[in-house]
């Protein structure tokens, strides 16, 4: 009945790891060309540095090519950035560190007691002939498994934010020659950080397989179970890089916009602001740590969901490890899709006007979700059996693999159909965004009631497109399907990070462009690379919200499979209630992460307030704020206000699993799910609209838009006001939703076999 | 096994109409006493009226008692708030005619083709050896209770109506006598419209299940199948109560507030401004005939839930009439109840000062409460047997009477409970809102952040108490506990409604005070009283949506044994697509019903704009505005505007359930209920908490509330702002998801014959 594959099982073992090293090294050519804009501040310590180091520009010399002062500023304020991030992420990794130990032992011991830390072999669950590894070794392997994952995330996120950080100045000083050589500065930055993660987080997911198997040898169900755990790993710092990231970016943001723009009436990023290094450290730790690490968690997550469920399908059984390895062939092959498609931004084409930047972008997604078409068609005729059997809730089903084809194919091509809609909503080119640029005639209340409206009615077509891309997978290969389905929408990672990317680093070189007082000019080139990157930043949310629904719902089948429940069924109260609440958790959450941003903003506030009181010259310009301790306090604050929401996220399973059970538990995924997986898209996408009606005021590009501004105008008001209602909405509790709905899903997972063997306690004693 | 009944049947067919019929004749005691208060408008033609009117007054004279101008002018804006009211309801009328013939015929279509509209009596469904009456009967006897529900709920809005706009100015000329006797009237005419609703629901409930015994004998289950009927047509007339009434009433206010708080910078109800009449009409069709209608939709609906589930339990079966008619039992208890509960706020106590007005609101819900918990358990002693058998999904469930006392009870706690946290979160007596008034210091942008973060974190305790109450009732009987618990919590629905209608009562007073350019102490006395009904309105809607979700959840139960589902299983695709996209819908009708505000309020900010700049002297008070075309406006385009969100609710069951099939509905029904209850409770509490945020600042009552006032200062324009978002979320949207989880859930009820036989044809295609 089953077909042979046709990549030998020796094959398998090279094309993984090949492709992840062909990933790393793209990146790292990616960085050195970068690299190449020479900032050179060592020289302008003297105060009179020659022209030497960018020499080579002069032919091509537009906008103050020849100033030298630009690039001692730039390259001054790029490593105060530089530096407030890195003492940010330091701070961070010093929790990180007592969590992530703390963490282990809760897992080691959950999972250790569930056969009382017996070290005999155990009849296997799904074949109770054989023998299998004790639980006690997949609780020393998910534990071991949990920290890899944990260390990959932490290690991607602090490399991605160094290149960021390392880029936005030079992406300043590229503006200067022209928007095309600072976009592809911008993107070949983006790229780095798209590429090291997608890279790094193959090949330890591969070698960590490799490794376990020398111990587990024929028990692949212990096996996958006991990777599982990479996926709680990543998860789970994904938990501090988005939530903690979120709040610090928005503190920052909102803390710097209340006094500044509000209180002292100084424009956005203007230097003598204190919070403005805080500022734009924000934008790397939220945008891209953040955004980073939570896409990995996804790209973990459901890797580890297709694994486990595969490994108790033909495949595992007949140890099948071509085929097993499935999920990382999309992966691979993903990354070289994407690499050919990161050429057409780069090297085939040229940007050379502000308009070519959106849609060389949109292109971006288009190429890779096309070549990946081809790609896993290609993956699938040659690592698939043509027919196999996966188990779905105690059933067979049998899948052919052009079904299998199309479980991936509806994944990707539902992530391309969520940024298109995502880029509709909130892109300014189309009416939407300009409706609600309208409204602010009429002041901030219509304003932000048309935003949140328009918020709303962005979450319909995705939705559908979800619900088919569940329908259709989930009818071919059950969850095995859906957890493919979610990594193909994840398959080209590796251009979706650098698109999003992308956006805080073109953010950060117009901040950079204002502090360093340059020509309105280039201030233009980046406000137009930015307002593209506030819709790839959407986009980015998009997609990071989509898999997330597709990877949660994965990580749920999973845990039910584990947890040997055959229905969940709506019509128990157990179930029922677990359901209900569950969808009242993302409002809870919301409500925390909200709040969160609103005291740590009020603490900058009062330090920016601090500041602008007592240092003499400050509003004159004479004086320097001090920077380092706005730095701190929002690095502070958001590691102490993330500690409410993030005790949410990671108690609920434990609790609601150990007293109620594992009915209610499913409840509570799969409400938290539904749930949050619309507050999530209409929240970014509400918070992308404002801030691109602001901008469509001030660019003024439209006959209609100059009715409504100029900056400063009653509608522009307006319109910065619903852009600071959107800020924490869209940078913090919006896409921290993703991380809730991921993380209790998976948590749910690793922790499964305790929780049905000695989960329920308040029914029990009932 | 089964006990007898103490209650004869004889004594049931006594004790509902009696009951029924004292409410009635309370309501008209309470409409006589209101009535006392003079108007004279006839006298004041002549323009030197005499004051024999209201001479009985002159000895407690407080404040310009002795003008006649202030009653003349007082009479004249009344009459035309009631005309305008009228005007709504009669042009509304027109379309709910057409609509209710159409949807009559397709109830008959629909219903009668389940048997090919065959006149043969079949096999009964639940007991195959007996013969029940034809589908065709079914589907006549379904077409006249929807038909009798439609009428009674239009009855019952249109006379609560005619009290309100009767009483307002009423109110206001008693307000010149000090708050008590302003806030007694207002408290009586809520009454009115309570009691009315209450006992006319019931009598005619009462009426059409005795009727349609004369054709359907022992058939139990084909009669209470029709009487489901009654509750969808409750319910349709509830969409163009809450739905049309609340775009009508917000596209005014929001219109009126526009041009006249922010262009023209006059007062809020000041009678220079062309929309301020359709403003207060606003209040009466939105507020009492929408809220009226959304409560009766509901007491219609979970009596008729109770009845189909009973009619195949022990009850049914050994046709114990007394058992039977338990849900109408608890529902005439509640009218004597609610009808002691009254008298304590308008005989027992009197009110002296502005801070008694809120306690004693408050102590009406605890003291219904509790007299109703003794009404339960009589009645529950009484009326049900000590045990008794339901059916629960295909199995059978043996009730105690103690734990059908403990559904009914459980019920309603959770109404105090949840009563009592909308309170703490809407009311500016406590932090939450003072917090949020706070927030205005740093600008609106704070406020509304702070504000949504407040309402996300009201719906925290509320789905607490709700899925308590649902573990509880569902746990000791299924879907019968359900619905009885949802009655339980409607059981005090009388002095809910008086409560809730008190508070547009008073609004509305305030206003008229305002534009008859009464004293300053006046319009203080009718402000605390809103400012009360701020709350209470905001209490009720908790309520009203309370009670909404175990009704849907009960009409659900019913829906799924009705279609014989045995299972809803999540972990079926055909079910969690449902579930995803009816997550979804509760977004998708939000942004409808909120689009739809703002279109509608910018019809009238152009009518308005217009008429401030061709009619000469308006600004300046020498000319009259045309307030009829203004509600006109809004009458119209509230009309309008309601079908696009109607459609939704009503087509998304008739489509999903026939082409999709009854899993698919029963995954949109659940998910529908689980999302939309969390934001329909969310919208309205931070509807409720932006309103009195701004009354705190205003009333200055508070050292706090003084540093952030007065009036005009930067920290109060930022709290209008919230304001003014607020009004659509509290008075639209948030309300309108009642209607949408409950209609769908009792439409797919009524048609799921029809599904379960035709459903599913794109599954049938594939």
């Amino acid at each position: 009945m089953m077909g042979a594959v046709l990549l030998s099982e020796f094959a398998t073992e090279i094309v993984v790891p090949v492709c992840a090293v062909i990933g790393i090294a793209f990146s790292l050519v990616q960085w050195l060309l970068v690299s190449r804009v020479k900032l050179n501040p060592e020289r302008h310590a003297s105060g009179n540095s020659n022209k030497n180091g960018y020499s080579d520009y002069l032919i091509e010399e537009e906008e103050g090519l020849n100033d030298p002062s630009d690039v001692t500023k730039c390259a001054d304020i790029q490593s105060a950035i530089s530096e407030g991030a890195t003492s940010f992420l330091f701070t961070e990794y010093q929790y990180v560190g007592i969590f992530m130990v703390a963490f282990a032992i809760l897992i080691f011991l959950f999972l250790g007691s569930v056969e009382g830390f017996s070290s005999k072999s155990q009849p296997c669950t799904y074949d109770k002939e054989k023998t299998c590894k004790p639980a006690l070794a997949t609780a020393i392997f998910s534990t071991i498994s949990f920290l890899l994952g944990a260390i990959t995330s932490v290690l991607s996120g602090f490399l991605g934010m160094k290149i960021a950080t390392y880029a936005n100045a030079r992406t300043t000083l590229e503006a200067r020659k022209g928007v095309g050589k600072a976009f592809i500065v911008a993107f070949r930055s983006g790229a780095v950080m798209g590429f090291l993660l997608a890279a790094n987080g193959l090949l330890v997911l591969f070698v960590a397989i490799n490794l376990f198997k020398l111990y587990y040898g024929d028990d692949w169900e212990g096996l996958f179970e006991a990777i599982t755990g990479y996926g709680l790993g990543g998860s789970s710092m994904a938990l501090f890089g988005r939530v903690g990231g979120g709040i610090y970016t928005k503190a920052a943001d909102v803390g710097a916009d209340l006094v500044g723009k509000v209180e002292r009436n100084i424009p956005e990023d203007d230097p003598r602001n204190p919070a403005v290094i805080a500022d734009n450290v924000g934008d790397n730790v939220g945008d891209i740590a953040g955004m980073g690490s939570d896409l990995f968690g996804s790209y973990a997550e459901s890797s580890c969901a297709a694994l486990v469920v595969a490994s108790i399908s033909s495949f595992g059984i007949n140890h099948e490890f071509t085929a097993m390895l499935y999920p990382l062939l999309i992966s691979s092959v993903g990354i070289l899709v994407c690499l050919i498609t990161t050429l057409f931004a780069t090297d085939f084409f040229e940007i050379k006007a502000v308009k070519e930047i959106e849609p060389a972008l949109k292109k971006q997604l288009i190429i890779s979700t096309v070549l990946m078409t081809v790609g896993i068609a290609i993956v699938t005729w040659v690592g698939v059996p043509s027919t196999f059997t996966i188990y779905n809730f105690g059933d067979q089903k049998v899948v052919k693999n052009w079904q299998l084809f199309l479980c991936v194919g509806v994944g990707l091509w539902a992530g391309l159909i969520i940024g298109f809609v995502t880029e509709y909503y909130t892109s300014n080119a189309y009416s939407p965004v300009q409706d609600v640029a309208d409204s602010c005639r009429t002041g901030a209340a219509t304003n932000v009631i048309f935003g949140l409206a328009l918020g709303y009615k962005s979450v319909i077509i995705p939705i559908f497109a979800i619900a088919i891309c569940i329908f259709v997978s989930f009818s071919f290969a059950a969850m095995y399907g859906i957890a493919v389905a979610a990594l193909g929408m994840l398959s080209t990672i590796a251009t979706g990070l650098a698109i999003d990317a992308y956006g805080p680093i073109s953010d950060n070189a117009g901040g950079i462009a204002e502090m360093a007082g340059m020509s309105h000019h280039i201030r233009e080139r980046t406000d137009a690379l930015d307002a593209a990157g506030n819709t790839t930043a959407a986009i980015g949310k998009g997609f990071a919200i989509g898999s997330a629904a597709l990877v949660s719902l994965a990580l749920f089948g999973a845990f039910v499979s584990r947890a040997a429940i055959s229905t969940v069924d709506v019509l128990t109260p157990k179930v029922f209630i677990g359901l209900i609440v569950g969808a009242m958790l993302p409002y809870w959450f919301s409500a925390m992460t909200m709040k969160s941003v609103g005291s740590a903003a009020l603490k900058m506030v009062e330090e920016v307030r601090r500041q602008f009181n007592t240092i003499p010259g400050l509003m004159e310009g004479r004086a320097k704020p001090d920077y380092a301790t706005c730095v701190k306090i929002s690095t502070d604050a958001s590691i102490k206000e993330m500690i409410p929401p993030g005790a949410l996220v990671m108690l609920t399973p434990l609790i609601v699993g150990t007293f109620f059970g594992v009915e209610t538990l499913a409840g509570v995924l799969a409400g938290a799910l539904v749930s949050g997986v619309q507050i999530a898209i209409s929240a970014s996408n509400t918070g992308g609209a404002w801030d691109n009606a602001k901008k469509y005021i001030e660019a003024g590009a439209s006959e209609h838009a100059r009715t409504l501004g100029p900056k400063g105008s009653d509608p522009h008001k307006a319109a910065v006001i619903g852009d600071t209602v959107g800020d924490p909405l869209k940078d913090t509790s919006g896409p921290s939703l993703n991380i809730l709905i991921k993380l209790m899903a998976v948590e749910s997972l690793v922790f499964a076999p305790f929780f049905a063997t000695h989960g329920g306690l308040l029914f029990k004693i009932f």
